[in-house]
């Protein structure tokens, strides 16, 4: 079967992203090797414009957009990472953007979002009732009725592929000591992880994508059992970027057919690992974004023996609430 | 008059540091170039070994120690990133430490610097009654039945060129788009700013050099005002770095002579800094860390015009209490 995206798509990507996206630092950290054994990469996609790694799939998308799309514009429904990052990348292209949020989103969504709007007078956000309003069929309706491009947050071409210039930097940016053994991805509807898992397989052949999802909402994890789709209620976690209730129908077969398998780990994992982080690395991850390093800190059930092996670990972004993160650290 | 230090004691502390103290990365913002219109360049030494700058000139001023000193060891009273900085720079070069700290340091620093001793057998804390002892008797009696020798925290010539070696690196990493017009320096005893200004002012011979100190601690603004040394009560703030009483004797001719003059900020403006920084930054950033970039974005009166200069900005450190942390992030 044909995959949605090859490493030529990535190349692309990445060609496209230069000089927009930023090259974010890998990142390293004595206690999380003498704690683990291993020799970890984190991959810091929290100082990713926006704040997270959704910035590179977002552009790529509307990059490739030709000049009528480009004229009418973007039309994303979304309250997290991915709305800010459509939000940016239109008015980096100079195209309006709608971006579809719930009534109830976070006052602080809200006016990030407006932020990266600003100054184009014909960018907006639609706020919707989502007890009484299906968010699919307004963004539809407002697609058709302006005429403009829909971009879903993970299920499309153009996303993977710019998620996947994650990876792909990655591994250039640690190829001097010789290939990634092992790759940590956190999972959500999956655009990040198959993005990364092609551009990761392509380039170190013996690598092992493994992906993480939190405890709660492992309908990836059921998926692959089951060798289908499974479809499961809205997980509660804290992790709100992995709360997707099901992988898309691009990026499953690509996890099926790259990825090594999916683990878990709960929300006091995440807790635990955000403030592991904060101590000792410095840095402010968003729940989600600690999955992948939660994995490898608490040796999550299903992974490989990882001590002596060289470790790729996506830290996937750092927008949470200033309010909501100090109570986390201090819980 | 003669100052203590020269750039070629930093020269040769930068290649003494080699290999062990990390060439912390130099972080842009844009959030901060827009509210500030200045081009700001942040030498993150909240990611240098043990979380804080002191490392650079603890270590510096071991490495020159003779066999007989490194068979004795090395003594040093503190209950902050000094304390961390001696007792792991010591371990690192194989001598041992005794670090002298009051009896109600906080737990976890008192963790932290054991943690840095671990492995050698012969290197221990003492503590002592900060309102019945004398930590500077205890110290010197120490020192003199051991035949130990004592590191001070900030005034000593080999402590002061390693510090230098923050200053020398950023303008290093900052080059290629010209000189820095502005430096901006926390300043508690002064080791920091003395050792940076030294070499700011040797590599960019047109740079201002600025020190800026806790509102409630401002002993070195009040000591350039009177022309000499100006002794305070220990100062209440946050900035638990900068509580000193009063700059060193080697310390303040350099700031005399190469600094331009000293601003201060309150601990509102700190905390509103530490988390902007946390928001926008994605870092953490001990309240002293955080004081030279709160000059930089509340315009600390005394200032000079700073919009389209390029301003280089000292992160001097990253520890700070967890629960703490998130305690002033909630504020």
């Amino acid at each position: 079967m044909n995959l949605a995206i090859s490493i030529d798509d990535i190349f692309g990507a990445a060609r496209r992203l230069e000089g927009h996206a930023h090259r974010t630092p890998v990142l390293r950290s004595r206690t999380v090797d003498e704690l683990t054994g291993a020799t970890v990469f984190f991959k810091a996609e929290n100082v990713q414009r926006m704040g997270a790694f959704k910035f590179r799939g977002a552009f790529n998308a509307l990059a490739q957009f030709d000049p009528t799309q480009r004229e009418r514009g973007v039309i994303a429904f979304s309250s997290g990472n991915h709305a800010q990052a459509i939000a940016l990348s239109a008015r980096l292209l100079g195209m309006p953007s709608v971006i579809v949020m719930p009534q109830d989103a976070p006052a602080a969504k809200v006016a990030a979002t407006r932020g990266y709007q600003a100054g184009d007078a014909r960018s907006e956000i639609v706020l919707y009732d989502r007890y009484t309003q299906d968010r699919e069929a307004i963004g539809r309706e407002l697609a058709a009725r302006r005429g403009m491009t829909l971009i879903p947050p993970f299920d499309h071409p153009h996303v993977m592929a710019g998620q996947g210039t994650a990876a792909l930097e990655l591994i250039e940016q640690t190829a001097e000591g010789g290939p990634l053994d092992v790759l940590l991805v956190c999972v959500g509807g999956g655009g990040l992880i198959s993005g990364c898992a092609v551009a990761a397989t392509a380039l170190n052949p013996g690598v092992e994508v493994w992906g993480v999802e939190p405890q709660a909402g492992n309908d990836t994890q059921q998926s692959l059992a089951r060798g289908e789709i499974v479809r499961i209620p809205t997980p509660r976690t804290i992790a709100d970027g992995a709360q997707t209730e099901a992988s898309g129908r691009l990026t499953f077969p690509v996890i099926q057919a790259l990825v090594r398998g999916i683990v878990t780990v709960d929300d006091a994992q995440l807790v635990q690992t955000m403030r592991l982080m904060a101590e000792r690395m410095k840095i402010v991850v968003e729940p989600t974004g600690a999955l992948a390093a939660a994995a490898l800190l608490h040796r999550a059930d299903g992974l490989p023996e990882l001590r002596g092996r060289r470790v790729g670990v996506l830290i996937s972004g750092g927008n949470v609430d200033i309010g909501r993160y100090a109570q986390l650290l201090s819980a």
